[in-house]
């Protein structure tokens, strides 16, 4: 997470001020709940709220404490009790640390989804928008960088739409698997702390309680929280490779827009680099190699240790920050995205109508001739227009082997692109529900 | 994916055999619904089915035909005629290879799948009789390594269970996120063959048809299928760790079972090493990898590129072979762990009854005792206890400064394990939905 | 490691059989040097060699005593004994598993090594020859997959063989990190075992004798050697992705030979796929994710544990083989290359000379025009082209306000692709020592 | 990077100071050279020296620029035109951003590796002083978690020393591999610079020339860096799960210093946390995870994309923080590692004798008794110890039949740890070359 690649919103859930704020209310929560089992004096919890429930918390003051104490919770509860006063006493009372911790950790994780969720919904109306746009933009479609068969630029956008929206999918299931709360104190037995407690914290902080959490949450929610965000990262490097594909100099069927200040070079009117797709595509493998360690974690020792925290403290803000601004570069972009159609079709006819051969060589079986020359008749053709540069509709029309098998009409009919596009609404309607 | 990591069953998905099967399955699915469609003739599909659907196709011809043609489905299909005959022309129409190959992985990967969820169903029944069975056992609870407070170690092994249950979730997921079927030809625009024969493929295969696909299936369902495999790896490792850990030398609260032939050296009794939880730790490590180039194969270039075939010939059968056999070798040796609650007793007592300072501590303060004060009673015990081996709880009884505090019944219901196991039912039900 | 992607003699390094005869030769060699010592009878170690020297032996044997002791090493040494007699007694004294199967390890990876190595140097030889023979063939360089300035196609094959030189060197170093011997004993003391035995099984194996290992061979070195054949891997990717770019349909400066055979349709002359390129980008993927549980394998628990082995059993093979048969599919590639100079130079003129607007717009200011004014003649005249398809050339020479400032020769002179390519000579004396 | 994670003198390297700093001189050795040439006035060059050379450049005035320009190279030229005035023009000629940023980065690795390897240097210090103090402290050695036999915690140690200096030696050869400059103009051919201006430059900022740059300085070299640091967390990890081992409530072989204020809890005098190793352990899961995405960005398209800028932004800093920050850290703890031989030796002893079974087994069989019966008599007084407590010596002292075999001293020499000692001094030679 570098200031470059970050969008305040996000960044926000990271902060420290956000951090306390979270872990504050866990705390006055936790003591609401203990004050209606009867632990806590309920003029207490109220105290709690009255007193830091809008107060601003001293970080640097924070931070002293914590050089002391080298403890970051006892750190945060000891400036707590210089605000609340006398009160403060009955703030964390039979909880751990790891309580505090980890129910923050979730709050950030679900805070920083719902961002996440929003982009990916902003990033799915533009992939919308430009996908019925373009929806009858004929376009070569390619095959191992290979011209193959003609298909539609929309139809391509509404393969990265729906690969989006399994993406979101992905990514409301991985919100509900670190939607969850442990307030269970040492080792997670509730000995010192009631259920109940738990419960009312999850609730009023949007969380589920974990089912048995062993004084954590256990780890492989947090390994399956990143890894879908990697894999919706490898789906943006998927979508900015073909960005890149499609604006490469000999290609330039689309391009990212280029503000009029950002030119400059009209000396180079043909130097226009794709440097968005090109950083989001660095920006994917950030966020894909934060899985690892994720995974690593899950193996904690018996009922927890320590070494989760440093990965988190790094990856948390990592992942999700690079994430949102990754999303939110890649929604400008497809908004943006500057699509060139005459050059799809010019692209589509390099090679002056060979890209129809195959439904030419079909068409000669399909009207008797055996396959042998029906490929020998196609294959003269084809060669004169591929080392020649000859026209593969007039060399067909003009052959008379071919004519006596097929009529002009006929022959003319291979080369109609509808022949290609006639199932796009049927794909508009299983992506979108309309076309 | 090596004999020895490997259980027949699973590696037969990925034998030659089945996937010509298999192969052969969706050739024929799509002749008949190309019959349907009058495409081609009723009799020819029906002769699909009467020469081959019993056949036994040779491996070692249709390798050597590959040798030839370079070219698998080619290879296959023309041995495919050889069994067929003259109607073996209207196989195929319209199709391309990915058609056939995607679909026949997605079939695979499903049927590894309902293996893995079987494996599963299997470990978690085997945890969930282990949990009850030591439900009530009292064991140290550990952080960092350090004895911290006491739980049980049913729930230890509750916990366990909770993660494999959402392990399987996930694999449900998984399984549905590749459970798709192509069938859609040159860059996925049904061009030359109508989406009617894919429905009927996908419904006889258990699959459902791929909304947009562009000639293949999207490859990051495969890299959401795999890291979800990478992740219950994960919790794999963290349960063998846990039996790593437990059968220290030092700690020894549970064994992994040795075979009286096994054991073989009983002039070392103390020598039974975890090998089948180390073993199983490697694995989960080798899992865990193949999730990475499963999500560097999502950005094909364009509608597609081959660079995910080779990955795949390989990830394919090592991630769900592996991950099959570790399933069954963890669930075997949980099975038959051998637990001893008397050591559990004996490490939990390793310091006199120190595990209890934290509750006579806070009975202290609740007495009227000064934070300060009662903090010096308990250290000073401790400390006796800590250097020179005295039993906590005689040293507590015979501080007069204690006793002034609290009764003797007041210290020794201190020391009462059941404080820490009050909740284990609540944790149970909330796991199990019984206790 | 699957056969499809196996060179024999690679694979041949990893079979049972090679395993086994180094097994043997590191007890043998252990038992001359115990010999010498006189803790064997020097006749034992005489008949162990005469009597297995030149032995098979017998896999199946072998397995089915391991099927009972489930042990491979007890049942390789009592299948020995099967074959040596009484004298096998003296075999194995003092030594332990891993002093085995680590020594042998080494073995595996230093032979392995001395075939990447020559597919390294046949791969440089290809990269030399070809690199030489297209020195001057002019190409344009790109940045961001933008026309950039002209280059040549040589130098962008220097550049390869630049890059896999230093791979070499890496590789050479990778190969010593892991030629280590050690026969030390249980946790690696030489408590039984005298150092002089290693020091001789070391000197005849071609290893040096690890300074200190704990009963294995310590991890780093293989988490380096893995990783190293990582780096080497992502080269390959390199390599193939430039040849993936140079034959995409709207460049095809270079194609991946097709033997007549291959080819098949002509009826589709553009439809050549660069098949070997996107198999090696897959491979590449997978040589690359082993690097991981290598690196995880390094952390063993005290002395050693086992967890590194079922990694090793995988990866070791996996590695190598993939490795071995991509170096020489690349080589292969390489080496029959088709390049298309004519497209070259068609790609590098597509825009009528814009190419050369830079050095258009330095000659003006450098002439005296002010930098304004240059920037807005070059532009005038390079919109032109850029949007009605006219000459660079024949508009500057045809604009008064650029002739003002500028003689046709030095016009002209902008021109000459020979300003880009004069430090050809200067890269390649550096790359290859001669030019 | 985080400020908790760092140390400021690795942080300073990568502060926009230094990187302007940095930029700054590359520019003006540039220039120097391009004025020996006679392409830059000698005055001008030295103007920008005088101007510049002591300046400060103001960070917030050039992002202000960058802002505008989208360029970052740009806005700091233009910044630096500011403080130069009119010589600024010579800046730069013929040169790309990538000469800059490259080279930058080379000098920005450089100095970050020169700070590793004396952390490096300051982690085998200590180890070797440590290694040394507790060269003969014997302590049980342990396979798989599972006492095996006796070593000494000095060739713990030693062991370590060992790994680190390897770590040292590959970091070394990670620095050469980035220790290269490039300033070759547009896609590296010199065409608008002389290729002395970039031997000079390379001088002066303690870098080599690259033998081919094409515009970028090959990634490969970056990939081999950050692999090589990923490694070397791995040994990191590898030091700090042994540490975490030895602080096991029931082992306690060792401890993380704890200062006075710190320990706090001594009402829980064993409640002494690993946190330190722990958190190492977490740091090296993250320098790990560097490498691949920096392997990953080998395979730039053609000349160069920018794809690589966002990961190295990240990652530069990243790793070289994170892994000076880990290695300082590490050097601290085993400084002060407080090391408690008396529990190595109770922990050796847990088993009463039966540590020394083997040899007493070998002993039997040496003295005449068949392997069954000395296999037999060593069993039964094993058996004895493990299940009754015994002690194994004074077992087999009054067992008759073995007594029959051995005297009295023969079976005491048995349970002699110098045994198992006499080769540490070779062990020490090997490593440190003294004893």
């Amino acid at each position: 997470m570098i200031p470059r690649y970050s969008r305040p919103e996000m960044a926000a859930i990271w902060s420290p001020e956000t951090k306390f704020r979270i872990w504050f209310e866990i705390e006055a929560h936790a003591a609401d709940a203990m004050a209606e089992l009867g632990i806590v004096p309920k003029e207490a919890a109220k105290t709690i709220w009255d007193k830091a429930g809008n107060a601003t918390f001293d970080i640097d003051r924070i931070d002293e404490i914590e050089r002391e104490t080298k403890h970051d919770v006892i750190a945060f509860l000891t400036h707590l009790a210089e605000i609340v006063g006398p009160e403060a006493r009955f703030v964390h009372q039979g909880m751990t640390s790891s309580d505090v911790l980890d129910t923050c950790l979730s709050v950030q994780l679900v805070r920083a989804t719902d961002i996440l969720l929003a982009d990916l919904d902003r990033l799915l109306a533009a992939l919308k928008k430009r996908a019925f746009e373009h929806k009858d933009a004929v376009t070569i479609g390619r095959s191992h960088g290979i011209h193959a068969e003609p298909t539609t630029f929309g139809v391509k956008l509404a393969q990265a739409y729906a690969e989006f929206e399994r993406c979101r999918t992905r990514l409301v299931n991985a919100r509900e698997e670190i939607a969850t709360c442990a307030i269970s104190g040492a080792v997670g037995t509730f000995a010192n702390i009631d259920p109940s407690v738990e419960a009312h914290v999850a609730e009023k902080m949007g969380l589920k309680p974990e089912p048995v959490s062993t004084q954590v949450i256990p780890r492989d929610r947090h390994a399956m929280y990143f890894s879908t965000l990697a894999v919706i990262a490898s789906s943006i490097e998927r979508l900015s490779v073909e960005v890149r594909h499609l604006q490469r100099t000999e290609v330039l069927e689309a391009e990212e827009y280029f503000s009029p200040g950002q030119k400059g070079s009209s000396a180079m009117p043909h130097k226009r680099n794709p440097v968005l797709s090109e950083n989001l595509t660095g920006l994917a493998r950030m966020v894909r190699a934060y899985a690892m360690p994720a995974m690593e974690n899950v193996a904690l020792w018996h009922e927890r240790d320590i070494s989760h925290s440093s990965v988190e403290r790094m990856i948390g803000p990592d992942a999700t920050v690079t994430l949102d601004f990754a999303l939110m570069r890649l929604t400008g972009m497809m908004e943006k995205l500057v699509v060139y159609p005459e050059t799809m079709d010019k692209n589509l006819n390099k090679f002056r109508g060979l890209v129809h051969s195959q439904r030419v060589l079909l068409a000669l079986t399909q009207a008797g001739v055996s396959r042998e020359d029906a490929y020998r008749l196609v294959q003269r053709n084809a060669m004169k227009v591929w080392e020649e540069g000859a026209d593969f509709l007039e060399e067909l029309l003009g052959d008379k082997d071919v004519r006596a098998a097929l009529s002009e009409d006929e022959i003319r009919e291979k080369f109609d692109l509808g022949y290609h596009t006639k199932h796009v609404d049927t794909i508009f309607e299983r992506v979108f529900g309309e076309s």
